[in-house]
Parts: C-alpha cells; structure tokens; sequence
C-alpha cells in the first residue's frame, strides 16, 4: 500500500535531504521514524525533491509503500484511521524541526518524483537593518546593501522559459541540465523581506541558488539585467555568480495533475528522462 | 544625550529582559554591547516591556543615556551618522539572536517606560497538525485540539476595558493589578495559525499569557465565554487558568504620543503610579 506523505522541516540541523551514512539527514530520521513506527526492518521513501543540506520545506512530498497489516495495526486502539494514527505517531517520534502536515493513501499510480508537475521554491532576503527578525533568521538571508527588485525582476525575465541552464547547475556525467523555468519573480512580502518565487518542472543541483547569486549583482546595481541572460546564453559558470547562502531557501510547494493523470505523467516522465539518458535532480 | 533604540528578539535562549546575576539576559546582552562598543564602564538601558524567560520581542523600544563624546568617536571614520554608526557596531557585537532595529536621538522627554501610551502583544498558536510549521516552532505554541475562535472572542469581549486584573496577575506586595485592556481579540493568519491581539495601557506579570490560558479552555468547549468574566469578577486565580508557555508570546509593538506630549505623559504616567503607591510591570 502507498501512501503520501506531506512534510516540513527547518533545514538547519540536518545534512539535506538524502540519507548518508553518519550524518542527520531528512530521509534518514523520516525512514527511521517509520521503521520504528511499523516494526519493520526497511522502509524507504522517495521525495519528490531532493534539498541540499540547510534548505528548509513546507510542502516537501513523499511516497513510501508500506505493509497493510503493519499499518492496520496502529489503529486497533483508536478511534482514528490508520494513516491518522501513523501521522500521529510519526510525529511523536521525530525531532521537533520536521513535521508531518499531511498523510493520506496514495491514489493510483502516485509517484512523489515522477508524477510532479513542478516544484515552487522560495528564496527570502532581508536586506536592511529594520528587515532582521530574529525569529526569522534561519529561513532569511541578511544582505548588507539594499536590493532594486525592479532590476532583478528585468533579470528574471530573461530567464524564464525553457533553457540549457548549464551555467546555473552543478555539472553530474550524463545529467542534462535543459529545464522549463515556469515563474520567476521577486516581491517583497508584508514585513518588507525581498522574496524570490521560483518556479519550474525540475530543477537541477543549485539551480534556485545559482540563480538568486545571479540576481544580486543586478540588484545592487553593479550588473545589468541584460548581464544575466548573457551567462544563461554562455552557458558556463561565471565567476560573478555565486551559489548563494542555503538559509534563505524554502521547498513550499510540489503540484500533482489531477489523480487520473498521475500515471500518465510519471510514465512521460519517466520515459523522457531516460531517453536523455540522464539522472534529473528534482530540487 | 538619551537614543532611542527599538530592537527585536528571539526569547528561546535568553532568560528573559531583567539583568540576573549569572544568567543570559536581553537587558545584559545589551548592556554589556553598548559598554563594549562605547567603552564605557557602566551603561544601563530601561525598557518598554520587560518580558519573561523565553518570550519574544518585535517591538521592544529601550532608551539608554550615553556620553555625547563617545558616540562621535564612533563616526569618525565613516560617512554614516554616529547612531548608525553604533546600530552597526551593536548588531556586530550582538547575539544573532537579538538585533537593533531602529536607533535614533530621543526626543525630548522620551522614556521607554513612562512616555509609552500602550503596548501590543501576539500570542500565536497551531491547533491543528497540518499547521505546524517547522520553522515557527519557536514562537508558535503547538496545541493538540482544535479551538472555537468565535467563542474565544465572546470571551475576549467580556474581558476588555479598565478592570483590577488580579485573576490573571502573579501577586506582588504593594502593586495594583488594576489595567485597560484596550484590545483583545483573536483571529487566524494567512497561514491560518490562530493569533491573539492583546493590548493595553501596561500589564502585569503574566497577565497575557494567563488570559490566553483562560480562553483555551472556552476555545475547546470545555467551559463557557461567561466563565472567563466570572474569573474576573471574582478576582482570584483560579485553578482552571493556566499560564500558557512563554514561546507562543511577542511583544510586537510599543506606541507613544507625538514628540510634544511625551513629558507630559510621562509626568502623567509616574504620578498615577506613584498615587497608587505600586510597582507597575509593563511587560
């Protein structure tokens, strides 16, 4: 039986989202949590996608295929359904930086990775004094010189669509780095904080980040817009753009077509990555 | 030469505003910067509100006199001002976990304590699973059942106005627990976390976090919104009323008059409290 699970955590104190061998990673404490949970000696689970270490999630989303009567299991006390029960328990197990929002059974032919339609990420700096919340300062940037969005958003521009984001991505043998950037675009939310929304079908290895580092220059007045579509165009990584802090960025969103489509997307998905012949970082 | 200083914090790690002996407080941390930054041997700061173990701060206004001479020294080599000089220097030496927000010369008459017309506070709680947010889990109180706002604030509404708040007050020898509760009602933010908005002229210790802790029971159904007003009436702690975790808690903002009615007010404000020969906690 699968189920989905939806999840967020402060990225903080964990070594990113894939297990490793000795260090506190999301997939690691997640699988653990559930071993423990369903008395059984190996789960697995499938993120739709993968984030670095210090990344944080609000809409992280997973599959795992469990036992039924592992699961059936759980309830035979309670009142609740099974899925509420191992939520609940789950939670209680886990540290307090990573929460279960959301469980449920899977429809058919749901695949966190496969079926996704796009992620949303966003990306949040605070870059003025007054902006430096301390109850915020995992999850923002601080920036030392204030940030012209209206430069940045010329920037974005140029960058959306679909592309070889090459100059963006860390480069992996065999991995393409053609992806379809579907939203780019800055604004600042009620507190003042410059926010970064980014949206696309995939995104490869510090994408979001390479391209928030690409932006800063322009934003501070030092690069033009027009500067950052000439290095998507070169397609090699420039010395001016930096891979920017891991604090500031947050998985917000995963979207799925609607449940008789699932099976359909992740079978083109599937079946278009591998005739690329390559292995796509989803986050 | 008196500045004005409003500042944030995350209360998590600090023992509340008060300087203690051997302890990490935000009064401390802060006066030990300013004597460190404007090399002096003493330095003392008076605050808005003086808030308890583990509340947070949004809008804590403080003022702190300081010797003219030693503030210039500060700007001689910059181009900035001397106050935004020492704002830099301040949140250079200072935990991140506390930052300067605002720094300015304070009017004439200006008293963080006296000349303040009101305070506002935010008590922020989940209610629900799926609300609990990994990244607010500082300043959110998780709860396991979920409230009724509507009866909340027929509670609140029964709560506000000039009353001798002695029911929700920890008791201090010779201090009057008589407040105007200006404000005091609850609703949900756009994550949907339930928040209440409570201001008054001044509280005392506790009183925000016990009020809260009247009203969760109401919000559950446990207890009716009359019961709450009958708590006041009777002016005794009551066994039901519980003071709810300080992380729920911020100070979000401190008011005061126009520049030309702060003396006044102040005068106005030490009179009363004189006449009614108590010790007034703000916070």
């Amino acid at each position: 039986m699968r189920l989905r699970l939806d999840l967020a955590y402060d990225g903080t104190d964990f070594n990113g989202w894939a297990r490793q061998p000795t260090l506190r990673t999301v997939q690691d404490s997640l699988e653990a949590a559930l071993a423990l949970v369903l008395r059984s000696h190996y789960v697995h689970v499938t993120c739709a996608g993968r984030t670095d270490a210090g990344v944080h999630a609000r809409g992280q989303v997973v599959h795992v295929d469990v036992d039924e009567d592992a699961l059936e299991a759980l309830a035979t006390r309670g009142t609740s359904t099974p899925v509420m029960a191992l939520q609940r328990r789950l939670n209680g197990v886990l540290g307090k930086d990573v929460r279960i929002l959301h469980s449920s059974v899977a429809a058919d032919g749901f695949d966190a990775r496969y079926s996704a339609m796009w992620r949303r990420y966003a990306y949040r700096i605070a870059d003025a004094p007054h902006l430096l919340d301390p109850l915020r300062r995992h999850e923002v940037l601080a920036w030392g010189r204030p940030l012209d969005l209206d430069a940045m958003n010329e920037a974005a521009t140029r960058l959306k669509g679909r592309h070889d984001f090459a100059a963006f991505c860390r480069k992996r043998a065999g991995a393409t780095t053609i992806r379809t950037l579907l939203e780019l675009h800055w604004s600042r939310d009620e507190s003042g904080i410059a926010v970064a929304l980014v949206r696309a079908d995939a995104f490869c290895h510090t994408m979001v980040r390479s391209l928030v580092g690409c932006m800063l220059p322009v934003g501070e007045g030092r690069l033009s817009p027009a500067w950052a579509r000439e290095v998507l165009d070169r397609g090699e990584r420039d010395a001016e753009v930096t891979v920017v802090q891991a604090r500031g960025l947050t998985l917000e969103e995963v979207r799925y077509p609607p449940d008789g489509e699932l099976a359909g997307w992740a079978r083109a998905a599937r079946a278009k990555r591998s005739m690329a012949g390559q292995a796509i970082v989803d986050g």
